[in-house]
């Protein structure tokens, strides 16, 4: 099946903005656009279901199961905000060849809908904390690159790894523009002054006047659903031996 | 081939239910199938061969040999039982790009056969003897998940790994509805009082109306079958050994 | 590519033999299959390349490139021998997936020329010098077991790895009959006297009539072949360390 | 997505050669392919991305991203040389698999614009400097050995890995001639006298008359550009533990 996209409906929007937040360090892509769509009521129109996920389900809360799920999300501008897609989710790809397919589906999808732009968000791993939570970007091309310097943000040095690299790079070879954009995280769990400082400067870029007060709120929701899926409080050597045993349940 | 489905026949069934019996922890699932495919006398429809499956064959008495393989047989309710799709097997794919496919290819033949609904089975693995035998359990929605805890069975807290978990899991995204039902067991050897108890509650909610008095020997037949292909006492180390020789025979 | 498959020319056989001659513990089955080939003339109709080979090349006499291959011979029965499919080749596929791919084309291949018969060949890895190799078998259905039995084979007990295996499985799977012939061996090194087991069963099976005096050559020339594939005198350790540098040439 | 080739445009060449120029040890073959780039004035035709590329990003200089790639250039001879297909990039596929996709797909491209001839060039690795860089060789025919022989260079002893070896082996199963051309070197460090060595061979053969003065400069464009990449200074190490925490941005 490698990725299969189910369509619920195709919406009609006007020049989008995709915006990635799949779970990484400090969840802070995550968090942010969880509540993006809890604030701007953006309505879900496709699951994305990969091979490259892991092969469990969890239960959640009166015994319903969960399991490994991309979903892209619509939001139309009703006060002159951006159109935006919003790619949300409880894993990434497990493997660089699934990271590919995935986000090469996620492009093919987004370009039918008439997206031309990415902003991808997340965290940037520090190893103590830092008195200002700096943010840091990466840009497909100058003029992006003087927006965000001009917005406070630092070119990031070194690698940007998973979905957040990988959707900026090769959207940019399929004629996207747009940028990533990390801020500063210990990393250890749901980061809420990151996604914060993202989702600031996303809304004075998209001018989407997004209420932020409650975004504790949405990093609490966020943290009992990673929860579920064992992406908190989990040792990597627990994760290896459970995939062991992988399909002796 | 990713995976390859022989079919023989195609059966004309009426609302069937999908039962997973495939090898996993206490071979719970593997011995339930095996006892409903006898007992019922359901017929093999359908092979299947996936190219994760391992990559040997062994050989069993008289010298012919048997290699690893999933197949799917049906039965015909006569008494007002549930027609039944029941897949069984002696292995499932060895990674987890190979569980989305096989289980996509199953859900596929499923659904083209009028299957809407899903049971999958397995044992929840405990370190120590428990007095009583309990029964966890998760589900695809609210409704079905009510009906099992009026049964005895409890939420499954955790991951729910391999085909157990996949199948309901992707099953619901494809408009399926069902539940995965664990037993408790050590998971050393083929457990028949793990198999009895999921094969109880199936039994109530379907109306099989199965004699579950020759249990044991459906154990022994599995415990034969499945020695036969080195899933039983040998250690993990052992198995890693062979497979960097893997093709050296 | 996964498995390209170039056809130099279409054999018109009849009822033919596909006889597998992969390197493997011993090099007894490739030596085996070189030993048909020069004797019997055959000649070669096809070239398979898969992506689940290695990616290097070596170089032999004169400085030509020499790559990971399969070939398919053919030989035509002039004096009332069966008419062969020849499976030869300096490598099997790396990964089960990648065995699962081969054998399935192969197999494709073989049954559009009307073959329903496999013999795969091979060593069976003992520790100690035995005073005189054994030979051991594994077969799709209870009339060759029987055959074979009445040539003095056993019956192998435990995992047949590899194409040897694979071969038989699925081809049993899709129609074909036939059996995997293991000679007792210590596979260091090509075992000429392994070869002339598996040689001598085969050729009273199918009535070739191979001469056997030059087999000491065949083994000497197999050597060398595989010295240059670095599948000789080469430890574990040394392959993987290579194999972490794989690209940097 | 496997692997996805852009192309800006089709060109029109005569009998092109195509020259292999991708990251590998002492990065010889990357410096001799961006000098001929740029000496040669070479056309940008075609973009390659694998999904067995790495799944990151990186920054450079004005906080624009680069991501792993492949690209075509082309160079239409106007004072006799012979027209080239230039192969460069910032990496090679990551498994043995993408490598062989990746070079099936290059020899589709270039056979389409009527290319049967290979070039591929490296560094041999060398434990300590040596008095003089010698070349070695391998060659799909007698008569390209008997050429390069003449010219000084000597029959490679051992594997070729990665990219240079492979479009050479399966390029001869398609019917191109050619050959692999390495430098020895110490492969720490862009290697512009090993680069050098390789282009004087290439030259003389393809009568390009390509100006080596500047070789330095675009040395040290390779520098900069791999370094970017993580390609330099960094020990394996660190390498597996980033990949450990891939998605984890």
């Amino acid at each position: 099946m490698v990725c299969v996209i189910s369509m619920r409906n195709k919406p009609r929007l006007k020049d989008p903005v995709l915006i990635e937040g799949l779970p990484g360090i400090g969840f802070v892509a995550n968090i942010a656009a969880l509540h993006l769509i809890r604030e701007l009521n953006a309505q879900l129109f496709a699951e994305v279901s990969c091979s490259s996920f892991q092969d469990f389900a969890v239960t959640v809360e009166g015994g319903q199961t969960r399991h490994p799920i991309n979903e892209l999300y619509y939001s139309k501008g009703t006060r002159g905000e951006r159109d935006l897609i919003i790619l949300y989710g409880n894993t990434q790809a497990l493997t660089s060849t699934g990271q590919y397919e995935l986000c090469g589906r996620i492009l093919d999808v987004s370009k039918e809908l008439g997206c031309n732009s990415i902003i991808t968000l997340g965290g940037l791993k520090r190893e103590q904390q830092v008195e200002q939570t700096r943010l840091h970007f990466a840009a497909t091309d100058p003029e992006t690159a003087t927006q965000l310097t001009a917005l406070g943000a630092e070119i990031i040095k070194g690698h940007i790894f998973g979905v957040a690299g990988l959707l900026v790079g090769i959207g940019r070879l399929r004629g996207f523009r747009g940028f990533c954009l990390l801020a500063e995280t210990l990393g250890l769990y749901p980061d809420v002054e990151a996604a914060q400082r993202v989702l600031t400067v996303v809304d004075q870029m998209l001018n989407l006047q997004v209420n932020l007060s409650h975004l504790e709120d949405t990093a609490e929701v966020t943290h009992k659903l990673l929860k579920n899926f064992g992406l908190l409080d989990q040792s990597q050597d627990e994760r290896k031996k459970e995939s062991e045993f992988r399909w002796f349940i």
